[in-house]
């Protein structure tokens, strides 16, 4: 089932998408849906209405506004190693865990505003993500797979200069977390779609030229060992589990200042069996309606 | 005035501390409180109901769940020299910021359980924290006075050797994120009880031994300037925003292995004007009904 949160109006819905078109559940937003129990799609199933939207119709947003994101890294070898070859400030191994900024989200199509001010690298990064089944801390391996209640594309806004300042002192996050920079969707797919979540082709494109282009085989641990080994810091149903990027981001390439985004780029971010993610870089004026202000190194 | 949140029997309540009696508040919760507008001490004003509860018949709760909690660190210089001293695995610079995990928030005298499988060396960092009076991002630092509701206590738990793992790869999160490893409390005191915010006296014990003894005048960035620093994030009332710690803590000490803490440990975190936030560390069996699982290295 492919569980959709979307505006009509003023109103804003979820539905669930048959066809061309989305049939509206009785909830009060996604992350309540999450909440009722697991699996998600027989609770969205007990919810259909008989109210429908023809997809062409309306606004999506973003899927879910979970109450965590664990932005996790290191899980793709070919992301270490171009790493590695272009002498990043450290090494990217596995088992690394951040939350992310729940505010900074934005959904399909939504505007990723640059700021102007605050970096001159704009990098992206797409992300096969877990959406969170069910709440729970502290549980195996074995356990964990119970959890996975969907799966999302997650495109992983980064400001390198920013970065790399921050990881002076081991640590980053805000570089990724500015306004706007967490786009999410299209939509959630739920996991009974998508048994077998190594073998899906990956790739991201900006301005239709392929970028990141992999497949999630290439992960080198399973999404139950991400689960389990962060479940000490405990799950809330709808929580997202990002599961690091692959190869071909921009600071990583052979001319990152061309590839480097700018105002104007259109990033499509597309998973086999899940969909499409596609968002514009639009300026600072675009999006704030004035200049950006004086450039400021953080 | 003081805003906590508390028991009563199966009742959560919110309430305005009166001498020794809390004014329940007819609001849902905290975060609902501090959403309603600003100043925060106005709405709560209006909001009394005629119960009252002696404060020694109730439970103090967290005071507050918020949607984000930026923790920032690298504030005070001493904390710095101590890690440098200590060759520490990178320097502590100004600037430091990440998402802290909101389903770890524990109140005043939750226990905090030891997970003896995960860590051998747990530490604690008494913080200054500022919960957000209203939403908004990019600001200047003129405008972010305005975004002061109110200061808390932070005891920000760490497993260091999980940290110095965490940080080779220039990250680190999970070893502050563990269940029960952020206490909050003991309450809410609002920004206009606190004009001067830089001359609170500021000390940490570990049964009945001073470890943390300091001053928030040693801060060297002022609150606006953390707040307009990272409101690129965008802040959401009832957000907080940790100001990082002062010198003394275990890992940085003469000898960690003795003052790192152990099951049995009441920890009081005192900040002038503010209060104690007490809180004692458990064994993972007190608190889980079995024994910790083979420890494993993170």
């Amino acid at each position: 089932m492919k569980l959709a949160t979307f505006k009509v109006g003023q109103e804003q819905l979820v539905g669930a998408l048959e066809g061309d078109e989305l049939v509206v559940l009785d909830v009060p937003n996604m992350r309540a849906l999450f909440e009722m129990g697991a699996p998600v799609q027989e609770f969205a199933q007990r919810a259909k209405t008989t109210r429908r939207f023809a997809l062409k119709d309306v606004k999506l947003r973003a899927p879910i506004i979970p109450k965590k994101i664990f932005h996790t890294a290191g899980n793709y070898a070919e992301h270490a190693h171009e790493g590695d070859r272009s002498n990043w400030v450290a090494a990217i191994k596995p088992w690394i865990v951040f939350f992310q900024n729940v505010d900074a989200i934005i959904g399909p199509d939504d505007p990723i505003i640059y700021p102007e001010h605050l970096t001159k690298e704009l990098d992206y990064e797409i992300e096969l993500c877990v959406v969170l089944g069910r709440s729970g801390k502290h549980f195996s391996e074995a356990e964990a797979k119970d959890y996975i209640g969907g799966y999302v594309i997650f495109n992983d806004i980064t400001a390198r200069d920013i970065q790399r300042r921050e990881m002076e002192s081991a640590n980053f996050s805000f570089s990724k977390s500015i306004d706007t920079f967490c786009p999410f969707g299209p939509w959630i797919v739920t996991a009974d779609e998508i048994p077998d979540p190594y073998n899906l082709n990956i790739e991201l494109r900006v301005n239709g030229e392929k970028r990141q282009v992999s497949n999630t085989s290439h992960m080198s641990v399973t999404l139950p060992q991400l689960l389990s080994k962060f479940s000490p810091a405990g799950f809330s149903a709808g929580d997202i589990l990002t599961t690091g990027t692959v190869s071909g981001v921009a600071a990583f390439s052979a001319n990152p200042q061309a590839w480097y985004l700018k105002p104007g780029d259109v990033i499509e971010a597309e998973i086999e069996k899940i969909g499409m993610l596609r968002n514009r870089v639009i300026s600072w004026e675009e999006g704030h309606g004035a200049p950006a202000p004086a450039f400021q190194k953080f």
